[in-house]
């Protein structure tokens, strides 16, 4: 990347307040262990003051506390992190540049389809009778949209996406390539010849700012909707069953799966590798660390855990094979106590 | 939805008695909690009694037991959850109505594949030589299906999914979107020079009334193939490993693993998030709970779990450190009872 | 398949001595216990010996010391396995034949693309601006290549990957179908208006001799790229995040996941369905068997593990009730001991 900004034009774009030379050039973002000459990097916390001072950055993101820590251009701001993820921003638009919304000529794009202004569609992309995408929403090559499905403004739906019929994604979310939404959940009804289908007659119900990740999948719901509320971040590889509802802003890392009609609360930060049974709830602000089996309803906000822990092979197989008498153990334990 | 059915002809469709007006007109399925005027509910049970007495449903699929609890029109059924089942199955047809085969001028099909009548295939699916489509089979937008690869009647092949060559698919299938059928197995040996891959000669064969769910994938065989026999159900983000054989009617649910070679019989349950080592045999009948790690075969049928349940995090960090002391602890009580 | 070789030209092809017939005609490969008359097989150890003897394979590849342990042709090698794996490759070119580089009429290739010799795309597949395909590289129907890219030589992406834009991949890999490589890295700020995006401007970097399993996806970098060495080898259904670095030769098998900038040194061996959390340093030739849970460095070589065994469900819930206490019984064993 050739990209060049001054720290003038920086520090407006994130508001921050700048002490230093607003001019100084800018030619890379870099964590603080990586900023050589000509980057702009960032600091969190004290712990990073030791490498700040030896480093040739040109420019960081600070806090305020630490304004005399270091001679380099300062871009004084509360959340020094939260500036980082500005800088990103205005450092990802500033290489892609202004794109001219397009419709490729390879799009199948049903007649019945109503396409607002500045939408772009890429190549062999798919839409649907009755789609509705709105003001300068972008899907990508390969992506298919079913119909009746509803892409809120400013959306972006990233190559070979998978939207089934009659979904509802608000105004500013990401799909990520991979990712499958509304295919059917998981209902089958046991009979005499086999299982029998349920057909899954919900939709999946997106709301605004919620990010899904790659190769993740969002059931739709039996009867009522699966619901992804505003300000959701999934990442890849997660499984939302049907009539799952997650709340508001609520955080999910990856490779974790959710069973059916299963409710997460608001503000929930959700491990990766995290199993999460079908028909319970999780109340708001919930934390559950990684790799950790979610087998009841929890109604207390906290953080809370499960697994076992690494150990080295032989170890463990002498500790597993306790595992299966731990019972027993406890009991006479109990009877060595009386 | 401005669906509108009767109570009768619906009794007919799915094999009820019915009790009461048959004229009734239902315009939507609902969930007993949440059955207004004009739904049609079920219960499965006593416990949904009290529901269901405080319902305005208009209609309820019942068994005979429990036929004066309410006096809304009865379609009487041994299993209500069965008649429930197939009234999806008439709703979603309903809705539906008749869809005309159609294949998308954009697909690309090799004039050496045998198309039956009223196949559908979609835009920019990509259909190669030598694969075979059976009578009214439906292939989704963008699905490839490779060279050789047979699919048997009314089978449905969902947007974006992947059918590697030479796999089996019989009839009445659903093989949904982001699923990969037939990808090479993990198969290498090592050398001096790095990984050898060993070339997957096997391939996928799936029997009738399968279900295959979104991003799961089923590897095809190192020689001989794969096998996934009649009725078994499948959900989201399976890996099936090369030369695993599933019996008849088994179901496995999210985000579960099966490693290569193993075996697993007929009618059996496994649940989500569930690891299976390979080169191991799971008898018929056998039941694996959520998120248990299958390390060895099992041998008689029953119900199987394993897994640390959650806990506050706090406790979690004293007990799993305990954890790898178990073998020693259960030495020390052994001397201590001696 | 009617494939037929010669016992002579196989052993040449794959670089063993022949002991016996050379004009032995092979039709089929099969493991020890399906060979038949006709069939090639190998055994990898002694506990196959007494399968050989009763077997009618026409063939075996074998090491020198049980030459005398049948009278079928003897291949010999030293390492019969690898000897396997180099009859497959062979196997499988010879049934595939000469396939000539073709590029799809309906393929969206952007004029700015470089397109090496030998080259093939197949049918949809989307090259954006600025990629680079190298000599013979083999581009799958559905393929998206995202704008500046470069595929190695003789590297090959099954239909319907995806490879996001800027990301190097090295020759003579294989990237699956339903890959996704280079999505965004699930990196968010906390803000007071919800999660604020980390836009993700490092890219993903593949080395060469490198095999991405079917649906697994690899996240592009937040600054830095995440880097993917030379001759890894990744099955299917894994997630690796952001910043994370694999080195050289190491396998990874189905459905683990590794976390954020987490680093995983050379030939190592992690098993299925391992979670690995973020920021930690596997040392190189480290063994993770399946199903555990890595949740600290590992600095020394060797084989770890982690994770409670099955057990019939009965004993499994009366166990794990007792695992919350498990901290308070070791103190009170303490007691019972003092």
């Amino acid at each position: 990347m050739t990209t060049s900004l001054k720290c003038g034009p920086i520090a407006d774009a994130i508001g921050a307040e700048i002490v230093g030379d607003p001019n100084t050039v800018i030619t890379s973002i870099a964590s603080i262990d990586h900023a050589a000459n000509g980057a702009i990097t960032f600091i969190t916390g004290p712990k990073y003051l030791a490498a700040l001072r030896s480093s040739s950055a040109s420019a960081v993101i600070i806090s305020r506390q630490f304004i005399d820590e270091t001679e380099c251009t300062r871009l004084i701001m509360d959340n020094p992190y939260l500036g980082y993820a500005r800088l990103t921003r205005v450092w990802a638009e500033h290489n892609r540049g202004v794109q001219p919304a397009t419709v490729h000529n390879s799009a199948s794009i049903d007649d019945a389809a109503i396409i607002a202004e500045g939408v772009s569609i890429d190549a062999h992309a798919v839409i649907e009778a009755g789609v509705i995408l709105g003001r300068s929403a972008k899907v990508g090559a390969g992506v298919f949209i079913g119909k009746g499905c509803t892409i809120g403004a400013n959306t972006v739906i990233h190559p070979n996406a998978t939207l089934l019929h009659g979904c509802t994604v608000g105004s500013d979310c990401e799909i990520h390539s991979g990712a499958v939404i509304g295919a059917d959940g998981f209902g089958f009804a046991p009979s005499a010849d086999g299982w029998e289908k349920i057909y899954q007659l919900g939709a999946v119900q997106i709301g605004n700012r919620v990010s899904i990740g790659a190769c993740t999948t969002v059931d739709r719901g039996a009867i009522e909707n699966t619901v992804i509320s505003d300000g959701v971040i999934l990442d890849n590889h997660i499984q939302i069953a049907h009539n799952v509802m997650i709340g508001k802003n609520t955080a999910i890392a990856g490779c974790t799966g959710v069973a059916g009609s299963t409710t997460i609360g608001a503000n929930c930060r959700i491990g990766g590798a995290v199993s999460i049974v079908g028909h319970i709830k999780l109340c708001d602000n919930v934390m559950i660390t990684a790799n950790s089996f979610v087998n009841n309803s929890v109604t207390q906000p906290g953080s809370y855990s499960s697994g076992f822990p690494l150990e080295p092979s032989k170890q463990w197989r002498k500790n597993a094979v306790r595992l299966h008498k731990l019972d027993e153990l406890s009991r006479q334990v109990g009877k060595l106590k009386s």
